[in-house]
Formats: C-alpha cells, structure tokens, sequence
C-alpha cells in the first residue's frame, strides 16, 4: 500500500454502469516523511474518508477485495485512515 | 484510477479474435492540474467516449472488469467520462 | 495496451514446460508520436507479427487472455498488429 | 520480489472491515547492494517480522497469496525475512 | 518478460509456509543491448537456473503459472534461460 493525502472529489456522470453511485476522490501520493510526491491516483473510498484525510490506498486487483469494489473496474481503493507511523522511533504524521 | 484526455483513434484490422469489433483510443495521461505528462496508453472504450473528452481509466486485471473487455487480453479501460475535479478547493476541470 | 515495434526474435530451450513451442518476440516501447522510448518487452506473439510490424501489447494477467498464453507464465503478448493512429487530427503511423 | 528494511509501524484505526486486527509495517525499498533507495511501501506483515529486519516483499495479487491476506485489500506483504544474500560472489547483507 | 542475469542466491529461513523449500536468486535486469540497467528482481527458479545464466523472467500474476510457485506469494519467477536474442539482425547476446 502508499501513503496518500485526500485533496478533493472527482464528478463523473457518465460511467460503466458498474460504477453507479461511485464516489471518486483524488489524492496526493506522500512519501514515508509525510510530504507530497507529486504523484497521485483517483481512488473508490471503501473507508468513508474527507479531505484532508490521510489514507492508505491499495492499487490493481487488490482494490476490488472490498464490497464497495467487488467486481467493479476500479484499480484503485482506500481501505485505511491513517492515525499516525512513524520511521526509526521518530512520528512522521499524527492525525489531529 | 489514471486521468486522461482522448486525442485520437487507433486501427487494428489484425487482432486476438477475443477483440473482433474493438475500438482503440489514444489517450493522454494528464495529471491533476489537468497538464499532459507526456505518458500516454492506448484504451478500449466502455464509456463511448469522443475525441477531447476527459476520462477516468483502469489498468491491468480491473480493466477487464467491464461487460465489453470481460476475458479480453485487455489491460486499461475508459470507464467514466470526467465532468469536474477539483484540488484542495479550486476547479481544476470543468467539461464544457 | 502500450505501443511497440518487433525488431527481433529470441531463443530460449530450457524454458518453464507450459512454454515448450513458444515463440519470443524483442519489442521497442513506441510513445505516440511513434518513436522509440527506450524501454522494451518480451513479449508472446498472439497475432503472428512479424520484423518490423508495429504492434499493440497487453501486459500482466490480461497477457494471459489469449488461447496461446491462457494459465501460461506470461506476462506480455501482442495481441493487435496496428494499421494506424492519429492524434490531435494527424496521423502518427501509417502501416505500409 | 523486491528487498526492503522494516523501519517503523503503522497505526489506522478506521480500516475496511476485513482489515481488523491487521498491522501494518512501514518499510523502506532497499537495492542489491543492501542501500535505501528512497522508496517504500506499507506491508502486511506475514513473518512476524521487526524493526530492523531485513525482508522480502511481494506486491499485487501475490500478496494475497497467504493465510493473512487472503481475500484482503491488501496489495503488499512481507513473505520472508533475509539472512543473507551475494552478488558476484560477495556477501551484501549478513543478519546479525 | 523482461531479461535478467542471474548474479546470486539469497537465504531466508523464515519465511511464509507455502514458501518451505523455496530458492530465492539475485537477479539483475538487462536492456536488450545486454547490458546491466542497474534494476534487480529477487526470483523464485522454474528453471534451476545458475549463477551467470541470462533468463526470462515473469512478474505479478502470471509468477504464479508454474508448478513451482502456484498459489504461492511469489511475485516474480524465472521462466526461460536464454540462449540467443537479435535486435534489427545483429546478435546482442549468444549462451556460450
């Protein structure tokens, strides 16, 4: 999984039937010091998170393993709201 | 998910038979100012997309997930037309 | 599906016993504007290409969807021998 | 499969359901010559592995493929913990 | 597939059960010019290959369509030893 910061929603009304009701959100990859890459994904939200949230996300089949997903084309999934990590005894990111 | 921009169709008349009747698009991946990245993917399309619309497409297994690509040698899929996005507050794509 | 010219074959005896009687193709990356990237593949030929034949290739388990590659360790096949592409209203490639 | 260094650990308290009870490890890439390359990855932990160790990791579908991740979310685990490897005839990681 | 050579073993006692027995090699990818890209994949051996081998390998899903590596978390197998490819007609790598 990566590290990812919830920054805003995608609006698609035109979608694979699979997809309705869809709610698509977009969100920043973040490196393991809790900054912004410059990469991101358009993800399915299996975990109910908002802006601003920092999330983990899985990618490729492994995004369909949720009920929201199951058999949909979506290669992309957050299954996790991040309280915090931390890298060699030192907090990278505390949620507020 | 990846966002993209259709700029073109691609012809195939000799193809895996699984893929009689397919349409390909020349889509370029965009990032989330809605900027070109210079990468690009050639696409089946579920969503009967047109030339300069902005898209939403899967990649690998997910992308057979659709009614059209199912047990197809398919690896990325348009699956949702783009009407808005937005970044921290502020559109940054609006479908015309 | 990615974009790809055939520029050689390759040989391999010992191979995994799923593989006895397969044919391996050296493949360039193309970008759209139908230049060579720099990347490659080897890929399993689904559509009987030949030298020079500029080719579309899935990758990872779609790479499996043809009757040659099913349940086979393969991960690429060509699975479209392109005629022509266009972008933005010009053509980019047009088979002789 | 790629190498990495467990480095710390990560706590998410709102997950997808079938998530409960996992921990997740944060753990940076390392490359043959047992040096950080500035990537990572969050992992589902199969080996009970600890800060310090040195592992294996497996991503995509195949980090479904134990009893832990069967069926999850979850598109990384770590599936062995190195003792040592060679390049060339010369030892690059040694477990103390 | 990719090309790789075959540079070392790696060891690792503790490791997930279905992976009881298993090899682990060092392998260093190849560009099809023969030479090292300064990428690696640690692989699970289809093939019994050796030190020095130049092989095929596979990744992601269709690692696991050998005998050896079914079903396992494995994500990356050695399926081909190579003995000769040809680029645009000259030889850039013959099996000695």
């Amino acid at each position: 999984m990566l590290l990812g910061k919830v920054v805003g929603t995608l609006v698609a009304t035109r979608k694979d039937e699979k997809l309705q009701g869809f709610k698509f959100l977009v969100v920043k990859r973040l490196n393991i010091e809790s900054e912004e890459t410059g990469d991101y994904v358009i993800a399915a939200d299996a975990v109910q998170a908002g802006i601003g949230d920092v999330v983990l996300y899985a990618t490729g089949s492994s995004a369909r393993q949720t009920v929201l997903t199951d058999k949909k084309p979506c290669d992309a999934v957050l299954m996790a709201i991040v309280d915090t990590w931390e890298v060699d005894g030192a907090t990278k990111y505390q949620k507020e």
